[in-house]
């Protein structure tokens, strides 16, 4: 797929994957060894109740999510940024996220014709079909050669 | 440190980590497996011309950063999101990352009496003093006690 057929309006949704409490805080210790994320005791007198994952940790996985449906493996050069990101609710051992992702803006580059800019908004659930995260941002994508 | 401390205008440099290519490459296989951030010869004939570390792990690396201070230690309960998060340089293996963080926002909990809202600007530096990142972002605080 290349940048003409992320037209706006077209969503997908990925597969879905849990993540594990010894996974939750692997990443957490490298990346973002805060209490609530390592320390199950500090966790539990927080005011989360519990472990809870870093939000980069839903950011990361709901991203692979994304890239493991394949949509992007011809087009995708990268992205400038992201806006509105949004972590809605905690999520916890054992949560199940799955994506929902959508065009929301499709422009082509004035500077360069092989190119697009192309916006989309990504939602992640939980198994409860609670958004627990958002943002938005740009994928710059290749045109049609 | 809590709320308090932390006044519009206060800011701190962290120390600074050079991303080495293994590492560029583990944490992109696992959260941003595109081509320009795990394959040597794609990254060749990308418009990157070589490896780039994720944008991911640029913001998590200097998240940590931020945390290995110390200054988060006391107060900190997680954030409910980002904006104008920036990706403007490509960070390449070898380059040594630094940031810079300050207070732009302070303003107390109208509905809890021991929680403040404090909105920070992080940007990130490589070693020739480029800005490569940056993001906005709420940290949610506890008061003084």
């Amino acid at each position: 797929m290349y940048f003409e057929d992320f037209f706006v309006g077209f969503t997908f949704t990925t597969k879905s994957r849990m993540l594990g409490e010894e996974e939750i805080i692997t990443f957490a210790k490298q990346y973002d060894p805060q209490p609530f994320h390592i320390d199950k005791v500090a966790a539990k007198e927080s005011i989360y109740g519990g472990i809870i994952a870093s939000g980069f940790h839903t950011m990361t996985t709901a991203f692979a999510l994304s890239l493991e449906t394949g949509l992007w493996a011809e087009a995708s050069m990268g992205s400038p940024g992201m806006e509105e990101v949004r972590w809605f609710k905690p999520v916890r051992p054992g949560d199940t996220l799955t994506v929902r992702a959508e065009v929301i803006s499709s422009e082509a580059s004035k500077s360069r014709a092989d190119i697009g800019r192309t916006g989309m908004l990504y939602q992640t659930f939980n198994q409860d079909g609670e958004e627990v995260m958002r943002w938005r941002t740009i994928h710059l994508l290749k045109r049609l050669p």
